[in-house]
């Protein structure tokens, strides 16, 4: 069963939109800064840097920290700015990273640094960046906030070994992959939010709200996208349908999948036995995608993911009612309806 | 011609061990640092951070560096034993990512950690050790020194994209050669010895000599292991010879090559032609070898590191008599006449 998409929203209406709309020329300055900050001599640098920040997607990072510097502080000085690029560069130098992790061919629809300019620019330059992100931090001057992105980056990366270490595996617990998406997604989202509450002087309870919400958008975010991994089609996703499945990635609906099928059936072993192979194929892919919608295992994570957007929500009563809260409140609605 | 081994120290007698046993405490004092801040939960970084931790050579950094804070301050404090770790820190982040870079399957004897772990875990071993380092300097204080780090870091990736970029053309500068090394091995011994005498409070012409002895070290250094590269054995080296030639690294000996052989020579052509290949062989390796003796290349570039060495010597005037200083002094012979 695919996830229904009556609520789906136009392009044009969505609150993520709403927001780039709302902090467009901040998101410029966001821009103007990875732009200045990615500049060497040494041309293929930017060149390399330029490629990956200038294919960034949505900047729903950056937007993030804007939102949560304005609910606290009433309006955007320079300092969230920087945080917010600060946040972006990071986010950044781990794509560069992954793509020689992950071997990925694609990532938003176009080929990938790696794929471009081989491992060796690609390490180069996430570690590239990853330099000029902690210049900017010292120049910020707070050891507060680089320990908080010494911080961040160590869970990140804890999270992508773990995720490494649990390829091919059928033993792969919710506990273990409720971990890895919290490293691979939601840590950033809260770093995100409690750097922008930070820097505009938010109370030690409003903080507590951005961090509270952005840990639960992220994970009902991450949750969705291990959905949409098996249902969404190429051109609407940007990558390659099946992507975790073929790289021997367990998530939530194999791990579901896994509990509801009946202990020693035939179906159940064929299925770990799949999953440990080394190499599976679009035919693997189509009999597990019956699988997983004969035993509605879509519905349950989106359930689940539900939960979670509650949660976020909840989270975001320490502010008062606004236009920008509601578009953050709006924005929980739209990670979970995004699916085609 | 090969460089004359006459001179060669016996092992128990080189400088090295010399700084070595001069702060044997010390060093162990590092190496617990450097143990206890590889730790992680996640229990496959500490074991890759441990493998190449302990196969981590002569620590030639960190004993500068300890060397550096004694020479400007007479005793030795905590805070030059963190520094001490945190250079080490920083070279054995670089060396992981360098295994993935290189593809070079021999580091110091061992396999590396790449051929052991694989691309994925060379990448995020090297991250979180950066990471660590970062989180190192955040404790200790000090926007200046973090900001000597994030410097070092950027001129040691840049220096390492030029030399990508230089592989297999025949047009690779003096010039270029002296950019690559200067980054590639002088810059780290510079901050090296800078960070010793900064936390040693040493006086603006102290610093100034210690930045200088480091600088023409390193390039005395660089000169001679790029002769090694075509000269010494692999079980003297720990690393298989003709590595740079076969990765089509063009280091100096080729370059004065190019300069002593005669314009328009059909040798010329065919040298010009073996670099630009896609792969070199044995027979290559054995042809360029005959070459580079027949035009006493290796001499020349032994005169060059002799005055690299004499300028480090000269550097170190400002500092009275002693008998670290005369250690000091012998290490620059030492890295001249180590061969084989």
């Amino acid at each position: 069963m695919l996830i229904s998409t009556s609520l789906a929203t136009k392009l044009d209406m969505n609150p993520l939109n709403e927001l780039a709309l709302l902090f467009s020329d901040k998101i410029l300055q966001v821009d103007t800064i990875l732009q200045e900050n990615a500049y060497s001599e040494v041309s293929v640098l930017p060149l390399i840097s330029s490629h990956i920040i200038e294919s960034g997607g949505k900047r729903i990072r950056p937007l993030l920290t804007l939102a949560a510097a304005e609910l606290c502080g009433g309006s955007i000085e320079d300092r969230a700015v920087t945080m917010a690029a600060c946040v972006e560069f990071l986010h950044t130098a781990t794509l560069l990273h992954d793509d020689v992790v992950d071997e990925s061919s694609l990532r938003r629809g176009k080929p990938t640094a790696h794929t471009l300019w081989g491992n060796q620019m690609s390490v180069l330059t996430g570690d590239f960046l990853f330099a000029r992100l902690f210049q900017l931090l010292v120049h910020d001057g707070s050891l507060d906030i680089l320990n908080l992105f010494v911080q961040t980056t160590q869970k990140i990366i804890e999270g992508e070994v773990l995720q490494i270490s649990s390829k091919a595996t059928p033993l792969v617990s919710r506990e273990d992959y409720f971990a890895i998406i919290q490293s691979k997604t939601a840590v950033l989202f809260e770093t995100a939010l409690e750097l922008g509450g930070r820097v505009a002087s938010g109370t030690v309870e409003q903080i507590k709200g951005l961090k509270s919400y952005a840990h639960n958008l992220g994970i009902a975010f991450q949750l969705i996208d291990d959905v949409l991994d098996y249902t969404a089609d190429e051109s609407g996703l940007g990558k390659p349908i099946g992507n975790d499945f073929f790289e021997g990635q367990i998530t939530l609906p194999l791990i579901i999948l896994f509990e509801k099928m009946p202990k020693g059936s035939k179906s159940l072993e064929k299925l770990r036995e799949t999953i440990m192979q080394i190499n599976r194929d679009q035919a693997d892919l189509k009999w597990v995608q019956i699988l997983l919608s004969q035993y509605e295992v879509f519905s349950s994570v989106k359930i689940l993911a539900e939960e979670y957007a509650d949660k976020a929500r909840y989270a975001l009563d320490v502010f008062p009612e606004n236009q920008l809260k509601d578009i953050l409140v709006q924005l929980t609605h739209f990670v979970i309806h995004r699916c085609k």
